[in-house]
């Protein structure tokens, strides 16, 4: 008989609490028991139709294993969300997390976390160093992505950078572009959220304050075209355009700008874990202050309408602990 | 009394043949007698009205320096078509070809080579070396700019490079990228043009034939939309596309496949002529057989039409002698 277990259901764009969900079996890969779980932009664009996807929601957790290899079980863990095949050309080529066979743990064909349990390969899984809390660790799968930016373009003391968006994702961006010793400034539309970079004495600002092709490296983070026209105009002759968020429709590109001062535009992605937990470890992220809610798995739909409010950061769906 | 001179000028999108052009003059510049001049796809679009140009058109030249240092005067030569206030934040930043007060020959604010006579500041200039003819060398700036992509992005021996466009400029980075030992193909519309590939070797191909998500490498020369579409769809994840085109319009920018992907946009302009004239005068690439016609100053109208028309490539203009 299949064990079913409680989760958040995505179909048709339509949420809704199932308690009859199978626990997830796959062969080889370890079982998951979650305690915390985060939503994020791409949770939220994929309600919306992003992307087609049926299934439970969510890539952002804190957990248990409960079955996997000896000595991984019983420990508190967080997971890279691409499951790879090994063996694709991409695989091959050292580019994993572009595997050709991938799934993509609640955004790809694999059951996510905003469930009781899920299952993810044990390649995956970090261990929870024991001095962060799992209401940290639950930020390292978006702090590891905020530090892929750097993993992609190199930043040096000094060197001006425009940070264009700050929500979610761009609070921890923020944080982790400020440990480089670049200039940074952060622009963004809601006072309050400015205000949490403000008090970490990163500088911050509106939109129109921000001198023209002067930047280094602009960050856009807001997913929509006016912070990319925004990023755009900020740099400087052969600066580089970081594109950072989930990117729902098309942009228009001012392609003889980017030709005639040489600007190079970069997508990022999916960044690695060891990193974004040594940062957590180390104190030197605190990404609490960042979390505005919290429900328990059985009012997860309403966790997203929260999470889906303006002016809203984190909110964390509790699962089990 | 000032002197003028025969120019091809260019006013509100119209193209005439004046006599009247002074000669020009300016304090501490070298004064260079054209002998011959090439018609760039740049130059076409300014005629279309890419970008407000009032004045001579014309940025690819040889000719003789009649009045300049010692030492450089009646030396044959080419000439970079930036010239730098050489003070500002570009300039001290090493980035001399985006100065924020620079004058571009023929594109903006400086009279440029279908005329009798130019001035560019003699750094610019470049003597050009005996073993190369006067036919060669004016295909130095455009080789320079094709070079100018391998200064951007590192190419190995075996990179799976696309280029798209058969047109001036893809022939002449069709060359260049041929001697880095990739793995070139080019897809283009013009089966004459192509053919001029296939007799050096180089593979070639209609861009149905591309396969997807598989270059390392994809180099856009049409300076459409079309182009820009093949080669987002031909590179594999977090491959890199060379904007190389001047592009007279937006792009639309699927901007989720980007960050997917993690693709990198590189917009590429001009290249240093050191090593262009070096690849002319080993012989190493032999930009001759894209001459398509040529015609007298007094005829530069009419050069500028031929140019125009479908499947022609490199037009000169000859000036002097």
């Amino acid at each position: 008989m299949t064990r079913t277990m409680r989760a958040v259901w995505l179909e048709d764009r339509r949420l809704g609490l199932r308690s009859d969900v199978p626990v997830p079996e796959a062969p080889g890969e370890a079982l998951v028991r979650v305690f915390l779980a985060g939503i994020c932009n791409t949770d939220l664009e994929l309600v919306r139709g992003y992307y087609p996807y049926r299934g439970v929601p969510g890539h952002e957790f804190v957990g248990v294993v409960e079955r996997g290899p000896e000595g991984f079980v019983g420990r508190r863990v967080v997971g890279e969300i691409n499951a790879v095949c090994g063996a694709c050309p991409a695989c091959r080529a050292g580019r994993r997390t572009h595997c050709e066979r991938r799934t993509v743990l609640g955004i790809v064909g694999r059951n996510g976390a905003f469930a009781e349990y899920l299952m993810l390969p044990a390649e995956n899984l970090h261990e929870v160093p024991d001095g962060v809390s799992t209401d940290a660790a639950v930020f390292t799968e978006p702090l590891a992505a905020a530090l892929n930016i750097q993993e992609q373009v190199s930043m040096r003391a000094g060197d001006r950078v425009l940070l264009v968006g700050d929500g979610k994702l761009g609070q921890l961006i923020a944080r982790t572009l400020a440990l480089t010793g670049c200039d940074l400034l952060v622009v963004g539309r809601h006072p309050g959220k400015l205000a949490l970079l403000g008090e970490l004495g990163i500088g911050t600002g509106s939109a129109e304050s921000v001198p023209p092709a002067s930047f280094d490296v602009a960050v856009e983070c807001t997913g929509g075209p006016e912070g990319f026209r925004i990023a755009c105009a900020a740099l400087r002759p052969k600066g580089t355009l970081v594109m950072k968020s989930t990117y729902a429709g098309a942009l228009t590109l001012d392609a003889s700008a980017v030709v005639v001062n040489e600007l190079v535009l970069v997508g990022s992605r999916c960044g690695s874990f060891p990193p974004a937990l040594r940062l957590l470890a180390e104190g030197r992220v605190r990404p609490e202050p960042l979390i505005h809610a919290r429900y328990p798995l059985g009012e997860g739909v309403a966790a997203f309408e929260h999470a889906a409010r303006p002016g809203v950061l984190k909110v964390l769906v509790e699962v089990g602990s």
